[in-house]
Order: C-alpha cells, then sequence, then structure tokens
C-alpha cells in the first residue's frame, strides 16, 4: 500500500473528513508550497499517525495539545511506544467553536460533535440548551455532516469552515466557555528535516528516568536549569510497564544545534533507562 | 435534592450503571462499614463528583488514573477547578477485561465497550476480530446491557462481575494487552477525615507555579528532594488560562501530619501563585 513519491510529489495525511480542524491547518500551513500536493484523510488520530510509519503518506498533521482539555493522549504515546517519528513542524490555531444547523431549523433537540468541542461550550450548551440531548462523534466535520444529512432538529458544534463545506447555518458563534481556546499541531515524517533556520525553534524528548528515589526528576531538570534551557512543557504518561512508572515528555525552546540544548539533552539521555529524540522544528502561527 | 443523612446512614456515589468497576471498587471498599449504606449510581464521572459539593451524597468514588491509559482528566481537572472537596481514600483494582456474549452467540461482528477498556485489550481484538466493528460506549456495563438486551452479533468487553450481572457467557478471559492493567480510584468528600492512622498515607496537592523562568519547576521539587518526601506523581494540565500554563498535581509518600512532609508542602504554598490541599488519606489494595 506504500505510496511512492515522485520528487516534487508529497501526500499529507490528517483527521477526516473534509472541514475538521486538522484539514484547516493543513491547508493553511501547506498554502505556500510548490509542487503536488495531495490530502489524505483518515478516521482516526492513530490511523493517521501510522499512515507516515507504512509509508502511505509522506508527512501527517496531527493535533497534540488544547489549551483547555490539555494533551491528545493517543498523540503523545504512539510518539513515544508505537512509531518512529520526527516532528518537523508546530502550528498553533485559534479555536472557534460555532452552532451549526440546517437553515430554518426552529428547534434543537440534540447537539452533536467531537467530545472536546462539546466539553470546550459544556457552560455555553447547558444555560442555552438546559434540555438538549448532548451526542458525541468522532470529529466536529461528521457531526456537521450528520446535521447536513437531515437529522430532524438536530445541532452541531463545529469550525466556520465545515459550516461552510456542508451547507449549514450559524445559529450563534463563538460559543466556546473560554477565550483562550487553541490548539498546537505538529507535522511528522520519517525524517527530521534539515535545521536550515535555525531561528525560533523547539525540541521535544521523550525518556523514561532511572530512579524513582526522591530528586531524580529534579536532578534531570537541573540540567536543563543549569544550561539556562527554557522547558515550555512537562508531561507524564504511562510508561506501560506498571502503576506509578512513567515516561516524561518534556519540550524547550532551541534547536539540538544550539550547543547549550545540545549539551542539556546529552545529559539527560545519560541520566535515562530509554530515551528518544522527538526532534528539532519551526513554530508557526496561523 | 440533597440527601440529608441520619447520623450512621451514607449514600456513596459511583458511575453506574451496575456492574462498572467503579461498583466493584464500591462493594468491596465497604463491605466491612458499618451503618445504612446507599450506593447511588451516576452517568459521568462529573456527575458523580458534583454530586458531593451539591450534598446529594455524602462522598464518592471515582478512578483517577489507569496504568496503561494515564490520568482520567475529568477527575484532576474538576478537582483543580471545578469542586472543593478532600481525597479521603485511595484504592488500587486489578483490572480484568473479558469479551462477553450472549449465551449461544456464534458469530461477533460489533464489539462494544468503553473507550479505555478497548483501547487497553486493541491488539486482542484487531488480532482476533479483524473484521467486527468497534463501538465505543458509556461504560463497560452499558456495553453489556446492551449485548444483554439482544443486539444481534454482539459482544461487550468488561468485567467478570458485568458478565455475571446480566447473565453472559465468558467467551474470553482476560484479553487486556498487557498484564499491567491497574486502575487507582478515589474517594471524594466535603470534608478530610481525621487523620487516626497516619501510616502508610499519600498526601495531593495541586498548585500553579509563580514563574515560567527555567528551573521554576526544580526549585519546587528541590522542596521535596531538600526533605526526603518522595513524589509518587507529577502530573500538569492545563490552568486554562492559555497555551503553555499549566497547573501542576504533586502526589507524595506521606500525611501532613508529618513534619517534613508539612515543611515541603508548606514551601510550595509560599512558591504558588494559586494552592490547593487535596488531602492525605490512606492506601488501599483489593
Amino acid at each position: 500500500m506504500a505510496v511512492l513519491e515522485p520528487a516534487n510529489e508529497r501526500v499529507v495525511g490528517y483527521l477526516g473528513p473534509r472541514g475538521t480542524y486538522s484539514e484547516e491547518v493543513a491547508l493553511k500551513l501547506y498554502q505556500l508550497e510548490t509542487g503536488r500536493l495531495f490530502f489524505m484523510p483518515y478516521t482516526s488520530i492513530d490511523a493517521v499517525i501510522r499512515s507516515v510509519e507504512k509509508g502511505e503518506v509522506s508527512e501527517c498533521i496531527v493535533p497534540v495539545e488544547n489549551s483547555l482539555e490539555g494533551s491528545v493522549n493517543v498523540t503523545l504515546d504512539d510518539l513515544a511506544h508505537e512509531v518512529e517519528l520526527f516532528i518537523t513542524r508546530e502550528i498553533v490555531l485559534s479555536i472557534r467553536n460555532n452552532l451549526l444547523v440546517k437553515p430554518g431549523t426552529q428547534k434543537i433537540d440534540v447537539i452533536v460533535s467531537h467530545a472536546q468541542a462539546l466539553a470546550q461550550c459544556r457552560h455555553y450548551l447547558t444555560t442555552h440548551y438546559p434540555d438538549a440531548e448532548i451526542k458525541i462523534m468522532d470529529s466536529t466535520a461528521s457531526a456537521a455532516y450528520l446535521v447536513a444529512s437531515g437529522a430532524k432538529n438536530h445541532a452541531a458544534v463545529g469550525s466556520a469552515r465545515a459550516g461552510q463545506i456542508y451547507n449549514l447555518a450559524v445559529q450563534a458563534a463563538d460559543i466556546q466557555d473560554n477565550p483562550n481556546n487553541s490548539t498546537r499541531f505538529i507535522v511528522l515524517k520519517k525524517d527530521a528535516d534539515a535545521d536550515v533556520f535555525p531561528a525560533n525553534r523547539k525540541t521535544s524528548i521523550v525518556c523514561r528516568i532511572n530512579g524513582q528515589h526522591p530528586g531524580s526528576l529534579c536532578n534531570v531538570l537541573l540540567e536543563f536549569a543549569q544550561r539556562q534551557v527554557n522547558l515550555t512543557k512537562i508531561e507524564s504518561r504511562p510508561a506501560r510497564t506498571g502503576l506509578g512508572e512513567y515516561v516524561f515528555f518534556f519540550d524547550m525552546q532551541g534547536s539540538l544545534n544550539d550547543a547549550n540544548v545540545r549539551a542539556a539533552v546529552d545529559a539527560v539521555k545519560s541520566k535515562s533507562l530509554w530515551f528518544k529524540n522527538l526532534g528539532s522544528y519551526p513554530l508557526y502561527a496561523i
């Protein structure tokens, strides 16, 4: 099933169907790229990530963190345990949720969307539609599709773009409870990109620290602090070896081409039972 | 809707319906308790937790972490942002998933369960039932109920107890991919219990650390390390104030009645922009 790429042909995997936030990021990120470009939708984040490992696509875009709901666990767990891929881009997208209905809808009995989008609008929905049934779907876009296909008295929570694609009316705009709602997406490839423009980069690693005694994480953090390497995120996930055993994800400012970042990462690697470099990559806000 | 409790009457909220792992923990934990005891099922973890805050129940049992799938985010986020409750017990349950069918079933076309249970058995299910459709439900117990009500060619992933309650046959036992599969549950109350037996206790706090500069988390960790307080878990969750801003949950061995734990927690509190004591509590393994 591997898709071979001629020199300038690239295939980008993303979480479909049409109208997801992932598709919005993919279209914006690649709009200035040259060469032949194809976008391939998959039905789950896990399937998107594995499509790169299998060679079905040259790269993929997946969400990794939302400012309200936290990390996307399947993305972190796949990166740690299931695949050998590098992060080559980070993109931050402001999330604006809308209540979408079929034009002419008088009454809303059922509200459908992805679990995260519903969670992001919980206070709005329970205040304005206390009696509506809330139903979880695979994606904001499949929710919009369901409403467009004629489900009676249904509304979907999704992007304005999903509304346009599926010919839905915006019953209410910007219904997220908290204005600080943005999602970080990452591009994953089999090989790290050449570090041509090292400014404004981040580096991500994941490791299992040697030792459960007091201060073992602290010793690792000191390797960063002593070298003035700024950590932007620390996240623990199960090591899958037993309750209370974890791997730690560290995101830091700077590239592995920076001497202090390289020295800190090498020191952490030497203190780890298990270690993975997830790559250095530039940041985009769209 | 508040349920008033006579002196020895207690009502315990849990994630229903009958046959969930939460119910199993509730029944085992309270089997030696005296006094009149009632168990009240709720349909979501959020509803269970809020039932204590509202006074509908005297206490509740909710899952907080699985050894494979990680933290239960709604539990952590509610504790940090939505309610003012204390942890009074911790219970670890070994999770054993089974494939449950209506007796006489010849063919399995659809497999239903809670998302975490399905994830825990993913390799088993894709190997043995590559063509079956996988459907996510609210709980392992509601999946068992669906199969029991006669959904054709369906199987549920759930506990042996759920199988007994709903008169289902165990088609395959212990189908979890990883034997290190256990879940931590906590009991929540409005007030902390008196610390009668201070041995074998843990203490949990959540705080927002002052400062984004390199080493601010490290400075906090040093307060524990210098006093030989052993951290059993560190978890970051969104502070809900913007991408890249977090609250940290710290679990540690010992009680706030221990001088070194108290001193470390006081020092961390003084370095925090925001701080919450979630209580000191004994541990049970069942």
